[in-house]
């Protein structure tokens, strides 16, 4: 027996706090419409009802500090549910499914950010991944005082959410992660492109698109 | 280095529904503190702040059904916050605890009565649990049939709480469950011990005393 192959493509889009992943996956998944491409946009954590209320307790303020291990179980539990309720049922019906974070965040994280070891990640990835991985990541780098500096300015407009449980860990903690992400980019760069995110929303769109059209499109 | 040995005792009470462990762990933990040892009762999923709200996640009903390998990593999850926020220290401290339901509970629900690979939860307790297992675990065998009509029973109650997901999920999986709890104290005697969990409370209360004082005590 062969497992049946995905039919869709699948793109991550991967970065710190406020490099700008949310608009651009709404761009890219727009542009791609546009293309009669039939998309699916998504999001970790969360993107199917189970994950959704693992993103709850992960991204609230409510349990201030989880064990680390604990807390990358959490995130590939939500990751094993969305995969199976919500990506691998549009790949499998031949959409682009487009998702705004993808399993290496929480490699930079949880691993990168909070010091789990690299095994942990390893074995949550393979028993809740069955071996699938992006078609394309694409990772958005921002010096993290910039993409903090966004997220405060997003928090303070009147309609802002307040800051998440990750975007208050400090300064130290961000700058660990900004390298993790440069770091993973580095390390598969026939999965990976690195994008300067400081630049207009415009001129980072076009930097996508030109990227998923030399490596995904005919 | 070395790592520190627990100098407690841990204890573990597993089976099905309506077995009596939330009762049977209480008379335990009365006894053994009238032998004038300091004892911490616990429960999974559960028992630390963290892991009440996974436990809410994973018993409520909100969430209708799981996937399989996410409602393992839930509960491991579960069972890393509170070993690290609970189950260690007070092992450490040179506490006996005593835990209603631990890791054989997901080996028996997941693998066994929800069909979820063995390797699975192999993965997981390797990332969880360090090496840590019971020094004792009570396996409180009842037929489904009876657990299931105590369960029944106890929420026709006026005080009585409705019964939970897994209560309700159906004679044929309750009875892979209770395959798979005497498939374990099987293949584990030096840890396991099965009991008869039909006769009064007091006979089983009197059966686990016994076995612990054989087991554990000098």
């Amino acid at each position: 027996m062969t497992a049946s192959l995905p039919l869709g493509r699948f793109i991550t889009l991967e970065g710190g706090e406020g490099a700008g992943k949310s608009t651009q996956a709404r761009r890219l998944a727009a542009a791609l419409a546009a293309e009669g491409l039939p998309v699916l946009r998504t999001r970790e954590p969360g993107g199917s009802p189970g994950a959704e209320a693992i993103r709850g307790l992960l991204l609230g303020n409510a349990v201030a500090k989880w064990d680390g291990v604990a807390e990358c179980m959490l995130h590939f539990a939500a990751r094993r549910e969305h995969l199976a309720a919500t990506i691998r049922p549009a790949l499998a019906a031949g959409m682009w499914v487009v998702c705004d974070r993808f399993a290496d965040s929480t490699l930079a994280y949880q691993c990168f950010g909070q010091g789990v070891a690299r095994s942990v990640w390893d074995g949550l990835a393979e028993l809740a991944l069955d071996g699938l991985r992006p078609d394309l990541t694409l990772v958005l780098d921002i010096a993290p005082e910039a993409g903090l500096g966004r997220v405060l300015e997003r928090a303070g407009q009147p309609a802002g959410a307040g800051p998440d449980r990750y975007e208050t860990m400090g300064l130290a903690f961000h700058q660990r992660i900004h390298a993790g992400f440069r770091a993973i980019a580095a390390a598969e760069p026939a999965r990976c492109v690195l994008l300067d995110a400081t630049c207009s929303q415009a001129a980072v769109a076009a930097t996508i698109l030109a990227a998923v059209r030399a490596r995904l499109l005919p």
